[in-house]
């Protein structure tokens, strides 16, 4: 193939977007650059009806139970949400495939079902659900290339449904858009060869974080009120932090992963990608994994836990009934000191669980620096071949900065997640003992954790660990450059869910501290890196972190979090 | 080390062996080699009392019962079993470390603890477990070596407890002696240049199985009433299904591995070695798995899987709650035919089944040689570096073959389950697509499982698989050399349990039958290997296959499977 031929096809898929998007959606008036906040716009534009906006500006249970007794009708629904979706992309380049046609048709399906029998066909119905949000998701009619951000799959289609995509569609969810990711989903940012660099609605200089930043954007400017992502290394959550959005990290195979394709790594089986939602609300969260795991993804997918969902997990029966719990909060990883505004995002946490009746104390990092090294290696342990291979196959360029100016770039600053292996790739025994390290790694943890029994004060281990996000709030454009605060729970498979705290980066109360010491180099560039106009008005989120497999358990804590803070705020 | 260090340290270890066992307890009379059953010597030989040969000819849960209402103390059931243990061990060779005394001490303690409370301290009370059955617990006073069969681990102690042996204990079992296993626990037969051959208890001429070998022969003579093995390719069932045992390979990660050192393949994560028990009826295996899982070893072993013991699934609410169930017999694998009495043994299973009201379809292996290729491929990976490094310590030599006549040996016969690998190992990203060969074979079998549903008559698919364990019963020594009934269930992570069906080999009804057509040139040879004279007396098993995690269904099927057996047979 020709040296350029790729960007034909870029420019094709481009133009093949373009028509898919109805033309009377298409805004008059887009806002300059200089306006950086456009997180209202949709609101304020004209395009949607009062109705319209009702519907989009609700939650995921609210939309579900309007459906379920007729007041609105998939239909309605769809409509509204297609409508707001192309507003938001518009505004901040947030989607990949739009397919807002077929999922007219299949609402029209469900809205036959509901008026013959006045059943909804699942808990989900009518519910949108943008697609293949970090585009994992292979599905029938449509290409799997583009939500990879891979130039050489734009015409690969699909061969059959992934297994999540046929659940979701029993549950009577409407898929009609997919969001955009950065090339080989290892970014914490989004932009790749084909689509572009999606922007933060909050403020359009910084990052919408990644690799499901299309999706963190979308439902950020409620061009949907939930999504399905994957996370390896922060891929949900940081897109869920900067976008003062919920987004779950489940544990290593609750959520069924078979017959989704990874643009890299397949066969990699120690650190497992997975699933999880990303929603405007905890009530989301919970709807989706309750609805997924109702239906018994493990008769579908071999690898998944078989493990129902347990709602005395969710009650929290083994963390005394929610009743005097006691958090622990780690206010930095020992290695990168958050910026101000993360730091008061922790303290208005603590404050709001004081407040509720619940013990906070600190948690000590456990070896976090060795923990991210290792995961590091374990990515790039083939030395990133099959990468490669896709990118020579169309010819498009490997992407090493997700910086605008990317003649200026640092190299060392450069974050793909898996680009840290050797060149050659490691041998078979090599990559086993780097296996015997992060078991090793999540026995000591587990051990730790347990340990912390003695100094609770409520005779059971910490409930939940409280952490940041990220060292800061959405950064600009190609400075997102560490994701140990997330990555570290990949590593253990401790299940993280974010939650925001209501706050936005705030010039007096976020004001730059001086330091006098730094962990680091890195600690102290990152130091350096801020002030507080360079993050105007990005959202404030924090983790809540449990154990291995407590999914239910940590949706609950974060449900209690979430409570105790509007409280506290209230 | 000198050439032949190595032999001094085993004399020494064998003379320690010698002098840890109670000199009252040494028989006077030990039957000659020619007489081949000596299963029921110990009743016989007069060393035990009435009394201790009804407590040895228990089932758990009568001794557990004895126990908890003051009939039976701990010592005296300490004492009998101990006593009974080490009259096997003279006739089969099937112990390694034997620590009667501070077994009795612990016994004394829960005694104790019986008489100032009126209660025993845990499930497992009094019983007694031979301890590391396939030595791979490390427990604080012992050393690891003897229990793998390495020369070089001889004189290593382990630093500390692994996890299943403190949770073993919090629930008052009483861990008195290890078990006899193969060098690098690699094996279907047992035997190391340490401790050398066990024997078959029905059968001296045959082996006992492998790699719990020492612990199949004692559970058979009723040295034990139950243990603890490990699995990666058949070490327990293989056992179970040579010594008329009943034996259960659970499900990855189910039960706690945490502390215990693997013999060879640290850090391969793929078909992950499992923990489980050998017992002399199903009512062991359950109280084991449910007393086991009580403890939360979630808590304390960072990969098992958070998931209580379920008893709606032991109930099988899953499966028509046990009502008009459907299984599947597999008669052979497509690629070795089982010989007579192993194909009488399903017919058997099978006749018990329809008797009791069930129905019964046939099996189509799916894949099995891939499936079994890959096997070995995976656990050849690295070439087997560590084994030839701690073989390498010592001196000693790799066994490369079970034949008691080792000179006249063919090589491709030997079956050491790892030694399939090429010599310099694989590279990380040939070991990464191994992985997906093992996700797409798990995926394909339990596709074709779900879509049994269309030919099962009940609606819902095939309950469980019915098959045999090995292509032989208990053959000479020597002569195991295919583990691919056993393996499979490994590589799919499909729980599987060994049931006896009651019956050894008959010279009449299990003559040798004409073949005029084989599968392959292994398949001939392995039905020219079969006379009814050289099985005498070898007992009949199959196994009870469910899907992954599926462990308490696989326990509930498997009783009822075993009580249609015997209403059938009486």
């Amino acid at each position: 193939m020709a040296r350029d031929d790729w960007k034909d096809r870029v420019a094709a898929k481009r133009r093949q977007q373009l028509e898919s998007i109805p033309k009377d959606w298409i805004l008059a008036d887009i806002p300059d650059k200089s306006q950086l906040d456009i997180s209202d716009y949709p609101r304020t534009c004209g395009l949607l009806t009062n109705r319209e906006l009702e519907i989009t500006e609700s939650h995921v249970d609210v939309i579900l139970s309007n459906v379920a007794k007729g007041n609105w009708s998939s239909v309605e629904v769809t409509t509204a949400f297609s409508k707001r979706a192309i507003i938001a992309h518009q505004l901040v380049n947030c989607l990949t495939e739009i397919f807002i046609e077929s999922a007219l048709a299949r609402a029209a399906t469900l809205d036959d079902h509901f008026k013959r029998t006045g059943k909804v066909v699942g808990p989900l119905h009518g519910k949108m659900i943008p697609y293949l949000l970090t585009s994992i998701i292979i599905f029938n009619a449509l290409y799997r290339s583009p939500g990879f951000g891979y130039v050489a799959w734009i015409d690969k289609p699909a061969t059959k449904n992934a297994v999540i995509a046929d659940i979701l569609e029993s549950l009577g969810a409407v898929l009609y858009v997919k969001t955009n990711v950065p090339q080989t989903l290892g970014w914490g940012e989004t932009h790749n060869n084909i689509f572009g660099r999606t922007l933060n609605p909050f403020n359009r200089t910084l990052t919408a974080g990644g690799s499901s930043g299309g999706e963190g954007a979308l439902i950020a400017l409620k061009g949907s009120p939930l999504g399905v992502g994957t996370d390896i290394g922060g891929s949900i959550r940081i897109p869920a932090g900067f976008n003062d959005l919920y987004g779950l990290r489940t544990s290593y195979n609750r959520l069924p992963f078979a017959g989704c394709v990874r643009p890299s790594g397949e066969g990699q089986n120690s650190i497992i990608g997975v699933l999880g939602p990303m929603a405007t609300s905890m009530e989301g969260v919970k709807t989706f994994m309750k609805s997924l795991l109702s239906k018994e993804p493990w008769e579908y997918d071999a690898l998944v836990v078989h493990k129902q969902w347990n709602e005395d997990e969710y009650r929290l029966a083994d963390h005394n009934n929610g009743k005097e719990l006691c958090f622990a909060i780690m206010w930095d990883d020992g290695t990168t000191v958050p910026h101000p505004p993360v730091t008061r995002g922790l303290e208005i946490t603590k404050a709001a669980l004081l407040q509720a009746g619940h013990r906070v104390i600190d948690w000590q990092p456990i070896r976090h620096p060795d923990i991210c090294k290792l995961a590091s290696q374990i990515l790039g342990a083939t030395g990133n071949t099959d990468v490669k291979a896709v990118l020579a196959e169309s010819g498009e360029p490997f992407i090493t900065t997700m910086a605008v100016d990317a003649e200026n770039v640092d190299q060392e600053n450069s974050a793909q997640i898996s680009s840290h292996g050797p060149p050659g790739g490691l041998s078979a025994s090599e990559y086993w003992q780097l296996n015997v390290q992060q078991s090793d790694l999540r026995q000591l943890y587990l051990d730790r954790w347990r340990e912390t029994a003695a100094v609770t004060g409520t005779g059971r281990p910490v409930d939940a660990i409280i952490c940041p996000v990220a060292p800061f709030v959405a950064p600009p454009h190609g400075k997102n450059t560490n994701y140990d605060y997330t990555f570290v729970w990949n590593v253990l498979d401790y299940p993280s869910c974010v939650v925001p705290v209501g706050s936005t980066v705030d010039p007096l109360l976020d004001a730059k501290k001086s330091r006098e010491s730094f962990y680091s180099e890195a600690d102290r560039r990152n130091w350096e890196a801020y002030e507080p106009s360079s993050f105007e008005n990005a959202p404030i989120g924090i983790q809540v972190v449990c154990r291995t497999l407590e999914d239910e358990a940590v949706v609950g804590l974060s449900e209690f979090v979430d409570n105790a803070i509007k409280a506290y705020k209230a």
